[in-house]
């Protein structure tokens, strides 16, 4: 059950351009793709998480994208990559079905004064676009959008149904937004005087690179002064939260429900985990990997991967009684170094405080 | 301060079908519904949780819905169920106002090419329907809806206002869901290629069941190949991540923030509480009770309710020693084994490691 | 990069009715607002975080508001305030470009019957508004939004573009709703009768005070019986998850990604971290701190800053000892309980249990 476009292509020409060799029959025409447990014969499909090597032996496709190491296990038409995801995701394009895009502007779309649009560009119906919008060329803005005041979306963007822009955000080019995505929300600022709560004005904006991708229902908030920034090539999942003047660096990427509070900056290249939380005015350095549900509460200055919590399901029952314990682990501690007094010895390894 | 509809029912005809034995006045009249701790006379009201026992005795309320154990200390007329909040749900239900629907196509919808809608099916203002999408009898869709092409929605459901769908997704019968749902936005699929991202295409689709209730702003991504499944009576909270390719069991049901990653596949019958976390490529077998903020890492095969985190608020202070000590539990251990060592004796219980 | 009007402001006429003392020129000429480390000549900056003590020195700002405390070691001209963010919003305030908003009804909007609008009202392209709602004076509604039947929206409150009010919801006076809120949706209610989920009807409304800030995506659901309530003065950030009969006290702040569980009431001025969870039906006093993802399962009734969880990244390979660790936690203890068995003494602090 999907959707991909009926073709038939010889495998020697799907591998066009491809840095992947052939082990098997070139000739085969392969009509679609499919995962490795559901493929029929005629499809492709590829073997990237070892987790799915128990079915390389019984799969029905006519070919595997793997890596050399599963190789000798194929017992079809192989395709070696060194990065058999990428070559999958380089063949699954063939078999995208072009999407039905009307060049148009449809007539019920409401646009402001001097705002700019590419005749390349398209707006779906019940979009509204401000004035002194930029939109450039190939873009194309579902139905539903809401574009602020001054905004800019660069060359071949695209933003799916019900994006919301604010006043002041910058789009690069071949960025993607998918639906439900809110960029340019005051940030979170209100000083308290008096036991009440003022709003600080919010007068930075949203700058979002090129080649972005950006999750359905995520929020990203304009900066206080300077501009929120998300650096070319990042790729936010769904439902993330970030603050205002967080800055994420180039390539980084973001699963889901990812939290960054106000002024943080992560590096290039940084792989979030799913519900990860930042506290703010922190850096994290680049090539740092911060695995799900972690609370990053200072800078990380080395790279590498971090974690924090404590992960992984235990019994209901166990778990409270570690949970208690752990609510008095001052006390424990307390326990042995009394046992080590006793002992009169020194009995602490090198490591230890004191 | 709420909104039933007036009305004026006989006790004795509010039961009508229920399994559930009345203890007082069958002839008095109820007026409305009401909470426990508010209630006025003429309303009915249930006791369904402990915690509220205490307003038994102080209730206005002329009738309560509650279980035999608490009914002795019930002063009113008492309806006795073995499923107290189910029988309050019927009896609510009566005084639930009708909704004001009009069986309508409202003139503002942007409806595409070879679209098959009832004629007994409600379109609201500003919505958008794609082509070729087939909407079956009943179905009601609220204002600024925006459904993609070639979906397919179910009898007696109902899309409140502004839900997305995007293309290829299919609702069973008597679905809900609500206002800021995303259904079908791209899995979070990118391969890294000397690196930079790149985009993984998303080819499946989605399938929801029947009877599935699904929150605000909740947001379920399209299959990378095979689709992404809810099944049949699957109950959704609020601001909910499902990734690509996540199946979940009939029945199950998911509170308010959960994030599951993506081909994890839930069984049926679960209770996932609110912001747990899921791990990707895992397995959790049916009737499985999952606590709140819970990060499960791993498959679960055996049914029963599982934890992890350290829950609980406790003062800062102590927390801040807490967790200090808790980075440092592996040295602790180490004292320990030191102490054991200088005592030559064999004190590890039988269920410690080596 | 921001967007701050074009003017020049003498540093004396900013302090106009502030509580803060001018040390250097009051006749410098201001023609903008800036943060401390990008501040050009001409520009009005501040400091609040210790964290940016380090930029007084090379600033290029022409005034700085900051503390007493911090006053020696500025170069140029200080304005003193015993609360220098609070000055600085006023100031910024200043220099905020005023919002250009047509007061008018666009002609797309569609209207329901018997609704009240004021004349002073605007509300943008393509709204749908229900039956019977109330609109004061001076309200803006951004375009795309959608207001049910029964609403009411106080005077001089902004919906942004984009938010979504079901039925029967009160927003009070100068209140400001961020993109993608959704407020009124049905509470999660659902009674299992032999493994099936049925509805509860959810028969509340959702009651906002007066000067309430909701962030973008944030939801609120409907009361089951008596209303959801957020009182005067409370400021919510993004993608907050608030579920039926919640209530939240007078002036309190909530961080982004909070989720509060059915029927819990918090306090006046409390003070919630992002990503922190409550349990359903506790109470959290007034005037309570809770950090950044803790989980509070009880009811907090003693005012102070509360945690729980294990925060601060660390090493992923440290960690994993620890986290194993953690889960032998009870038989630690266990062996500990030996070797003081063994040394036949109570070593047992005052505070341990038996």
């Amino acid at each position: 059950m999907h959707f991909s476009a009926k073709k038939k292509i010889k495998i020697s020409d799907l591998m066009d351009g491809l840095d992947a060799s052939l082990r098997g029959d070139g000739e085969c025409l392969i009509t679609g793709i499919s995962s490795i447990q559901t493929a029929k014969p005629g499809e492709i499909t590829f073997l990237n998480n070892g987790l799915y090597k128990k079915f390389l032996s019984t799969t029905k496709a006519s070919a595997i994208i793997l890596s050399e190491e599963y190789a000798n296990e194929c017992k079809v038409t192989a395709i070696i990559s060194k990065n058999p995801y990428y070559t999958y995701s380089r063949i699954a394009q063939l078999f995208h079905p072009p999407k039905e895009i009307i060049k148009e502007i449809h007539p019920s779309v409401v646009i402001g004064k001097d705002a700019v649009i590419s005749n390349t560009a398209s707006i779906g119906a019940q979009c509204v676009i401000g004035n002194r919008v930029r939109i450039a060329e190939n873009v194309v803005i579902g139905p539903g959008c809401i574009i602020g005041d001054d905004c800019d979306i660069g060359a071949n963007t695209e933003l799916d149904a019900r994006v919301t822009l604010y006043h002041h955000v910058s789009i690069g080019k071949r960025a993607h937004l998918c639906s439900g995505v809110v960029i340019g929300s005051d940030g979170f600022g209100f000083a308290n005087q008096n036991g009440q709560w003022h709003k600080v004005p919010q007068l930075g904006g949203v700058i979002i690179g090129d080649d972005v991708d950006i999750g359905a229902n995520t929020t990203i908030d304009r900066g206080a002064i300077d501009p929120t920034i998300i650096e070319d090539g990042v790729k936010l999942d769904n439902l993330i939260q970030i603050a205002h003047n967080v800055k994420i660096g180039k390539n980084s990427i973001l699963a889901g429900c990812v939290a960054i509070a106000g002024s943080t900056v992560i590096g290039k290249n940084c792989m979030i985990g799913g519900a990860a939380c930042f506290a703010g005015h922190i850096t994290v350095c680049d090539n740092t990997l911060i695995t799900g549900m972690t609370a990053v509460t200072k800078s990380i200055t080395s790279p590498g991967m971090y974690s924090s919590g404590i992960v992984g399901a235990i019994p209901n029952k166990e778990f409270r009684k570690n949970n208690a314990r752990f609510h008095r682990l001052e006390n424990l501690m307390l326990r042995v170094k009394k046992l080590e007094a006793k002992l009169k010895t020194s009995v602490k390894p090198d490591t230890e405080e004191q």
